[in-house]
């Protein structure tokens, strides 16, 4: 059945809850639809051994799922003593999309960790986790500004993430749970405020794709990530 | 600096918010002030192997922290490869304690796994966590109810943890962090609404107690226990 | 069947061995009735982390049990490739109780390492543990006396543990495996030996408890630990 | 400084020797200039349990880099007890890619596993492996034909893959490992034979890319893996 | 200094204690000098995946050292997440040496497990383990006789091992830790009673060694397992 | 079937072939008839903790196989999480067999790791790595002279293994796959070029072996390591 509740090129419902953990330097509840996740920001005056004293610092990021955040429950990785690929796939996206944006060398010597932890899920937390990180990623280091250790927030402009896919022969924006599980395509854009590329990961599921299926793909992903730095900007312009 | 913004022998604010997670069969999200631990039931048709055949069903729980739920951030279970001994006590712990309530032959064979994630730490987690389990899963099972699975609910009756602990010299009922970081003697007590115990541990941190203290440390765990189960038994009844 | 080879408030034979193992700085086995566990003690000239530059010393405990310890041959940890839950939970136990009558900075920034190893089980191994382990302990901080590293030994007063229980509808002291594995209630209780609480726990297998039996199997604890306390002294005595 | 040994849009030194290992069913030596790969096909008589009964076959992919074949020499991942995420991504990667070409009930309810082993690196690991992989798979199955086993080679068309990136922003195909690492924006290309796209994966090393260079990049891949598909054909006639 | 309490040719005094653990079906603390190694032997109805239905049974063994059997404190394998190379090494060897005077088919479908724990070190703790695993293994084998499950013990004849070394150019059977440690060759032989060899391994520690060391080597070990099979033979004997 | 290829004291076809590998300091590919092991030697300026400050070097050796080097695929040691412990066993042989004949004095504080990777199996892995090694060891030591880092190469004399093992009651030189599988006994020597024994491995499979057996394994063993000997310093030689 094709989507009936929102436009092929409309966002699920987004919301933006900026500063909701009470003592993590920066955090953001992100939403989209039914999909939440948790990001918070983390300062810790240490950067790992390859960037000692060079000046710069370093953004990375840490993604998990709650075991009952999914419809049937998945193991605990901390029981099963060890991070999926599919985990590791993310948070290592997450990290690189997130210093895309940042001024390493005008963060200076120290590292902020996000961690992104799904509590419910239902499609997108990947691109959900990305866009909420970099709110509560600018709310740590506007905490930095704030306390006079940095100028200016060593932030380039706005990133944000959305999946597109191919469902049923039509391109897609922001796909739920069930639209991906019936994808023909499934795609994740990382784009800037201003429309560049940061990130962008195509996966045909059933056939391969003709090229032109991309470009489709790809203005889906432009007008959706627009629509995400304005709601990011208008969450960190409310914290003021 | 003693306790001002409540009396020796209050709780802190508590409130349980049930049915909060879209997938799972019983949820709860409880809050001991600053502490919040989202609680999950998940119901599994199938028991551990020494139960197969047995006619007899299972609880069993599992506990996490998220890495930033903690005033500084600590590596997340999953990524280290291993569950703490303190992850895999509590966890033990509110297992054991869900059981004693639950009529294991009632609920036929199947298995309820209990998930008690921390969003936010604030002392207490285990308590708390205890008591927001017992809602989830009396929800999962009133959920076996209403679908025709269960003639009732095969629980004996509500159970309810909270901690105390000697500080300064002080009987203090449900400490938050600040005070449990501080104290001479903690203690967590598990009882049923009736009052009567399920699980007790006393540690004294600094000195050896005496007996007299412990009567003293019970007396308060009585009366916020029976407030607890109080709430329990309201937030269960505003779902019907 | 109820118990018949001695009284309800009766331990079954103790008997502490010290100085048993040839390369341990102090060591003690220790039997209760067929439960024997091997203690030794271990110094050494560095401390965890926290601790650097403290002035302050640390005593730690590790716990296992040898595979056929046990009626049944239970899997070797090391070749599982990790700790259970149980063996943790134990030597958490058995650190906190040697802490708690230690006096840290008298043993300055060095640290003792306690090994309880379960070479025949037959109920009680954590309590055996506990009170052979305080042996072990002493022995080793007084051969730091005896090479003038020490003024005295940094040991505040004895400290033994006891298992005591209900079993069918009777309180008894030192459960051996079969009354444990029938017990509707089970108890650890480490006392000092002038009948301070260090450490308690109540778990209730079956039915929850009155508060009366609480006080009961406390009687029962005060009792048997003033007895292993006696025998602790004995057996340090005698090495003299 | 700018690439001097081959044109901007020239493959390296490309070949493909299959039936190299002797025991293997399927198995392919490919080389990319310097960056060479073991890729052999194991059949087996069983799928993962979500496959059984359900008539299909299934095809899955390890990767694995032998320690000295880097320029420095890295850590065996066998001796470190984990895979990478890099690792993990990498094979997850391999097998969507054969599966996206394999006729999956045309396989039969058995299993290909496809390891490719990087005996020496020097940038590209991924897509030679993916280009080997093919032919080795393309091998088994052949063999499977021969024993009357199957009636034709479940494949629907080639798989090959290349990577592109922008160096001094210039477009450059099949970078080599220094040439990846000082790139500003680093691709990977899955394509069929006739140019569709199966996976695309594009990485802004430094900063965000605008849309024009991702058409760019494209191009050269459509061009490479065309060439590379007629290597594969190739290879797999001669062997006939 | 040269060996001066016994003579080159002398083994430590022996003692084979058979039946010391309650709950083993076999057992034997053997002791070779200041060495002491806990030995049991646990029959298991079940056998490895690739021996079902085959009619025949399985022998294997385990072993691991106290944390505290050794001069300074070793890491708890159990602890650490993993058995070393030579614990692997050397249960691997006690397990073939069993093996080879145990007829598996007159055993029958089922495995016995042989635990070897080094209670306290002194050096040769491989050959002590094997000396003694033997006899626990005639002691469960015998027990299962006397039930009437088998007709006889299903053991060829004695096997026993002993260490032989080169030190100061001079040859010693049995070496201590502290001949072990200046060793110029170690080696340790596994024989039957009547002098076949079951295991032989040399190792020149220092400079490679002339092939008549060699000779003179096996000439001590057999003089030695010679007189260490007729103390497992007398041990057993006693039992009866 | 008695071997029909070649005579009973006869290698099989050997060749090795040094610096095959672009960047590793010394590598050898060696060959034992279908038995193919390609080795690294990697230089690192660091030594491991105990000889820090001693002057001295170190040589380890790290073994593995490709999963599907074998008959049919093995499970990928890094997938599993942990080496067996016959490659740990390998591994630590090839390391000792090694360090017999390196002046490790000679070496200078700095460690050689010296990776040996199956890349096909047909019996006698561990001697071809040992015996290829030996060159891959040379070669990189060479490098060190060449660059002015060492006055001459550390070595004492060559290091060669081969294996021996008795067949259908005939003993034989250099067993393949086939005869290892049927072999009554199977022995490994690793001798110097001189003759002298740096390690020697005798394993009864079936029946335990008269003396006598050991003595014409020598033998063989003497022999074969012989002509290695010749082939690895014909391959040295070549590469000046």
């Amino acid at each position: 059945m094709p989507r009936q509740d929102r436009a092929p090129d409309a966002l699920r419902a987004v919301t933006l809850e900026p500063d909701v953990a009470r003592h993590a330097e920066g955090s953001c509840l992100i939403k989209f639809g039914d999909t939440h996740v948790l990001c918070t920001a983390s300062i810790e005056e240490r950067v790992p051994p390859f960037l000692r004293n060079s000046g710069k610092g370093w953004v990375t990021a840490e993604y998990g799922m709650l075991p009952r955040s999914t419809h049937t429950r998945s193991a605990r990785e901390a029981a099963r003593g060890k991070q999926s690929g599919r985990t590791q796939e993310i948070q290592r996206l997450v990290g690189r999309s997130l210093r895309a944006v940042t001024d390493l060398p005008g963060l200076g010597e120290r590292q902020i960790v996000v961690d992104c932890d799904v509590l419910q899920a239902d499609g997108g937390t990947r691109t959900a986790s990305i866009t909420g990180a970099y709110v509560a990623l600018h709310r740590a280091l506007a905490r930095l500004v704030a306390a006079g250790e940095l100028p200016r927030v060593p932030l380039l402009e706005p990133v944000a993430a959305v999946s597109c896919g191919l469902v049923e022969d039509q391109c897609l924006l922001d796909l739920d749970y069930a639209e991906d599980s019936s994808a023909q395509a499934d795609a994740n854009f990382v784009l800037t405020a201003s429309g560049k590329v940061v990130e962008m990961q195509v996966t045909a599921e059933d056939v391969p794709l003709a090229p032109a299926v991309i470009d489709a793909l790809m203005s889906l992903a432009v007008r959706g990530t627009r629509e995400l730095a304005k709601l990011q900007v208008q969450a960190i312009g409310q914290t003021v």
